[in-house]
C-alpha cells in the first residue's frame, strides 16, 4: 500500500493522496484536520466498515451508523500519544442490542486493522446505542 | 480530543468531522482513501508537522515537503495489520544532508505522536533526499 503526502505552504499544512487520486487535508494549525484527529477518524472508519459488514450477514436492517470517538493523549511528556480511546457507536435501524453488540466486539478483538495496527498499550473501549428508526 | 464519524450511504462510505467542523472522506470500497491508507497519511503528516518545525529552529530554508509512505500489512491472517512502514521525505531547499536526517530522526525517535501511538512492533524506517531548488 502506498500513499503520498505533500505540503501545500510552509505553514503546516498536506494533502495525502492515495494511489487512485483520492485526498485528504491535514494542518498543524487547526486549518483542517489535525493528524491525531484523523488517526481517530482512521480507527473508528475501519471499525466501521467491518461493523457493515457483519450486520449484513446478521440480516441486521440499519440506516446509518455513528461513531463518537475520544481520544485520551498522555499530558506530561513527549511524544503527546493516545493513552485511551472510547469508540460510541449510535447505530440506526432494526438492530438488536445482542447482535450490535457482537458486531463492535468482533470488529475490535478480531477484525479492525488499524486498531489493531495500535500500541497494544492503548485502552480502547467501546459502547453502542441502538435508535430504532 | 473529539471526533464524530457519520456514514453517509449503507455501502462503507464514511464522513469524519472534527470539532472546528473540518472533515475527511472514507471508503471501503474505493470511492475515497480508505481507513488504513489514511493511516499512513496521519503519520506521514505529524511526523512532516515536526520536520518543519525542526527545520524552521535549525534555520534550514525549505520551499516544500514530500513523503512517499509504503506500508507493508499481514497477508495470511485477519486483521490485516501494518507490520511495517517505510517513510521517504523529500525535501526541496537549501537544507543540508546532515540537518534534515537530524530533523527526521527526531521526529521519529521522540515527537511524532502518531508513530509513537503504532504498535510498536511494526518496523518504521525512513529515508530523506535533498532537492535543492
Amino acid at each position: 500500500m502506498k500513499i503520498q503526502l505533500k505540503s501545500t505552504d510552509n505553514e503546516l499544512s498536506y494533502t495525502g493522496m492515495n494511489e487512485n487520486g483520492f485526498e485528504q487535508f491535514f494542518s498543524g494549525k487547526k486549518a483542517a484536520c489535525s493528524p491525531m484527529e484523523t488517526l481517530l477518524m482512521s480507527a473508528a472508519a475501519c471499525s466501521s466498515i467491518d461493523l457493515e459488514i457483519l450486520l449484513k450477514k446478521m440480516r441486521q436492517s440499519y440506516a446509518s451508523i455513528e461513531v463518537e470517538v475520544t481520544g485520551e493523549r498522555r499530558q506530561e511528556i513527549t511524544p503527546a500519544k493516545f493513552i485511551a480511546i472510547h469508540l460510541h457507536f449510535k447505530i440506526t435501524g432494526e438492530v438488536t442490542e445482542k447482535k450490535a453488540n457482537k458486531a463492535v466486539q468482533m470488529s475490535l478483538e478480531k477484525m479492525c486493522s488499524v486498531t489493531h495496527s495500535l500500541d497494544p498499550s492503548i485502552e480502547i473501549t467501546s459502547s453502542v446505542e441502538i435508535i430504532q428508526n
